[in-house]
């Protein structure tokens, strides 16, 4: 096994099994403490929470608490393992969720026969938490799912691999075309993938202005298109009124290659078929659709973004949703809704066009950065993030009516 | 409103809102330790636990972490005041095991329609835990909920409201009647209250050696009898098959008498009947079914223990529920059966009749202690608790064929 394998063994193994533990923030050493924390002194929150049940976020965790939310359907690129083997990418997740926006979250991993068996359980237990972020589960589940549980909750409920993955890709994407001097709205897009992540990342970049019918989508059969037969309801908002059928059919003059589907499946000579100044998102982890040596190598009129973290432009959605969850909370938002989101890629996208301080050049390990080619998007160290995201979320979950609670004061004034 | 009271909702507020937070167990500071903790890494334990699912107690926290699960239908002696009202005792709960016994620890609260529904949520959601610790769940609902979820579920599930309170009440009982002089086998008992405590506690006394037969429980109507037709399936294992009907009627004579009721619903009148030498147990919380300073102006002859942390004799499940997971889950047993209950009782029972500790007299805020009528039950400060309850625990589900490890080497040695 190699080292870096073995040392993520280690990592989850030694000293302890796993990666968070459940902490006190309150004194419990003396009977007095012990009396105030739980008989009798407990009594009287309880008696304020049944009688205003908004004060369950004034005496409880609820308020800054996040569940983390898997069947293990669809566990990173490995597939269906199950609720055990997706415990270690919920606990990952939660490690983030605190590393980087200071939430309290908590893994729930769910077995369950029917769709609605694991929606009913979601919804049963919601109200422990201030929201739920639902992680890999496999389409077209994932969306029944979401749809069913943002009706049914009054917390947010968002599906990061759908949409933490459409807010990163789609604020890289319009700052590499603004840098080819392309606009998103004629621009020829091409999307290879048809799964969660393509299908909402097609959805978010329309409603930043791309035209619908300029997207071919494909999937494993190819084009996505009207003919086609075998679509579920979702792949069929994406069939395309075209007689092209193959993947070189579509780049060919392509202004945009998106990948979210597997490794190497873009070669050289399909990114020579592009128009000239293409962008190439190639975000299959680990290995994306094409290598960016190897692109890069093809063509110089290029920008390309991948899922690596050991290359320029890396579409990662770390740079998310950690954020857009402490915005919504910090507001007691009632949903995530397209407002909020369309500000996260808004607040990302602006942060990538400004000066990098030397602490984030130094955190991020590189001697510099400036917004062009091969910086479109914000490195994951920089803790500018929290403030812009958060506080861009937060502002339009006020704005569009969601919030419960008025943004507090110089909220995550710098 | 009191001091107590405003001090208890400022606990709860200040300076965050709770009790509890989630917290790393590992560094996640550099690039290099998020690439461990989530992708690429976290693919290694993954694959792992896919492959080995014992795996998953070696790589994630599920080993020491326990579920304090409710749907708040009997919260402390308050009612059924919902989920959301219940979120702050089920905190309180997980910072009691965190607290004294290092277990990690997270509440759940459950919003459902049917007892079915309850069931099938929590088994749905088990695999995420090492255990689960099931509280303020009303009788006669909360039988049913226990059995269905102890066959479903391959971890230990217990009620501690049944439970945590038999066991800790039948090791104060059997010291109370050693010392005077009485033996269990022979004992007329009385006991006011049939819910799910009151059922538990004398279903585990008749483990420890009493007669089912010289056991008389009384429900709100009474004395419950073979004549009644009123009686759910769990209390009919209690109809005495008498002509007594009233509490007059069985407590004239009676040895023991254990209130887990109601306030001031037992009289000094009431005490006067009992037997020489009687031992009364009136567990009602805050206020006992007899104030102490009552029972011991009528009768000298009497071993008294209550609820109330501010009179000898405190009856508090602490004393085993943190304890006993535990033992439980340093074992990996996949229940928590008699055996081990049982074993909690001697361990429990044992430890009040050695020499007391300066330290814990001084945790306890008392000059002296030693076993007799003013103390049958250790202190909750007890550091030996853990070390004593737990162990004996381990074993026994290692001695019954429950426990799927071995026990570690000098496990709680002191």
């Amino acid at each position: 096994m190699s080292d870096f394998r073995q040392q993520a063994l280690d990592y989850h193994a030694l000293p302890t099994p796993g990666k968070i533990s459940i902490e006190l923030t309150k004194p419990a050493e003396t009977v007095r403490d012990l009396a105030l924390a739980y008989s009798p002194g407990v009594a009287e929150p309880v008696r304020a929470i049944a009688e205003n049940p908004d004060d369950v976020y004034r005496y409880t965790a609820k308020g800054n608490l996040v569940a983390v939310i898997s069947n293990g359907t669809a566990i990173l690129g490995l597939g269906n393992l199950g609720p055990a083997a997706s415990k270690p990418v919920m606990e990952g997740k939660a490690l983030l969720f605190k590393r980087f926006a200071g939430l309290d979250s908590i893994d729930i991993e769910v077995t369950h026969r029917t769709t609605q068996d694991f929606i009913n359980t979601v919804a049963s237990i919601a109200g422990t938490f201030g929201g739920i972020n639902l992680e890999d589960i496999k389409a077209p589940e994932c969306f029944e799912i979401e749809q069913a549980l943002i009706e049914r909750c009054d917390i947010p409920v968002f599906h990061d691999d759908q949409h933490g993955t459409a807010i990163v890709t789609s604020a890289g994407l319009l700052n590499a075309l603004e840098i080819q001097g392309k606009d998103i709205s004629t621009v020829q897009i091409v999307c290879m993938g048809a799964g969660a992540a393509a299908i909402a990342c097609m959805e978010l970049l329309i409603k930043c202005g791309a035209q619908r019918e300029h997207i071919y989508m494909l999937d494993s059969k190819g084009v996505i298109h009207t003919r086609r037969t075998d679509l579920n309801e979702y792949k069929q908002l994406f069939a395309n009124n075209t007689d092209k059928r193959s993947l070189q059919d579509v780049i060919t003059g392509a202004d945009v290659f998106v990948g979210v589907s597997g490794p190497d499946l873009f070669s050289a000579e399909d990114l020579s078929l592009m128009a000239p100044n293409p962008v190439v998102f190639a975000c299959s982890n680990p290995d994306p659709e094409i290598h960016p040596d190897i692109a890069n190598a093809t063509r110089d009129d290029l920008i390309m973004a991948t899922g690596r973290s050991d290359y320029p432009n890396q579409v990662n959605n770390v740079l998310c949703f950690p954020f857009i969850f402490r915005g919504a909370l910090d507001v007691r938002a009632s949903a995530i809704n397209d407002e909020m989101k369309l500000a996260a890629v808004t607040a990302i996208r602006e942060l990538a066009q400004e000066p990098v301080p030397e602490s984030v050049l130094k955190a991020s390990g590189v001697d510099s950065l400036s917004f062009g080619r091969q910086y479109i998007i914000p490195k994951p160290m920089d803790p500018r993030l929290c403030q812009r995201v958060a506080r861009a979320v937060a502002e339009a979950a006020v704005a569009s009516g969601v919030a419960r609670i008025d943004l507090p004061k110089n909220y995550m004034a710098e």
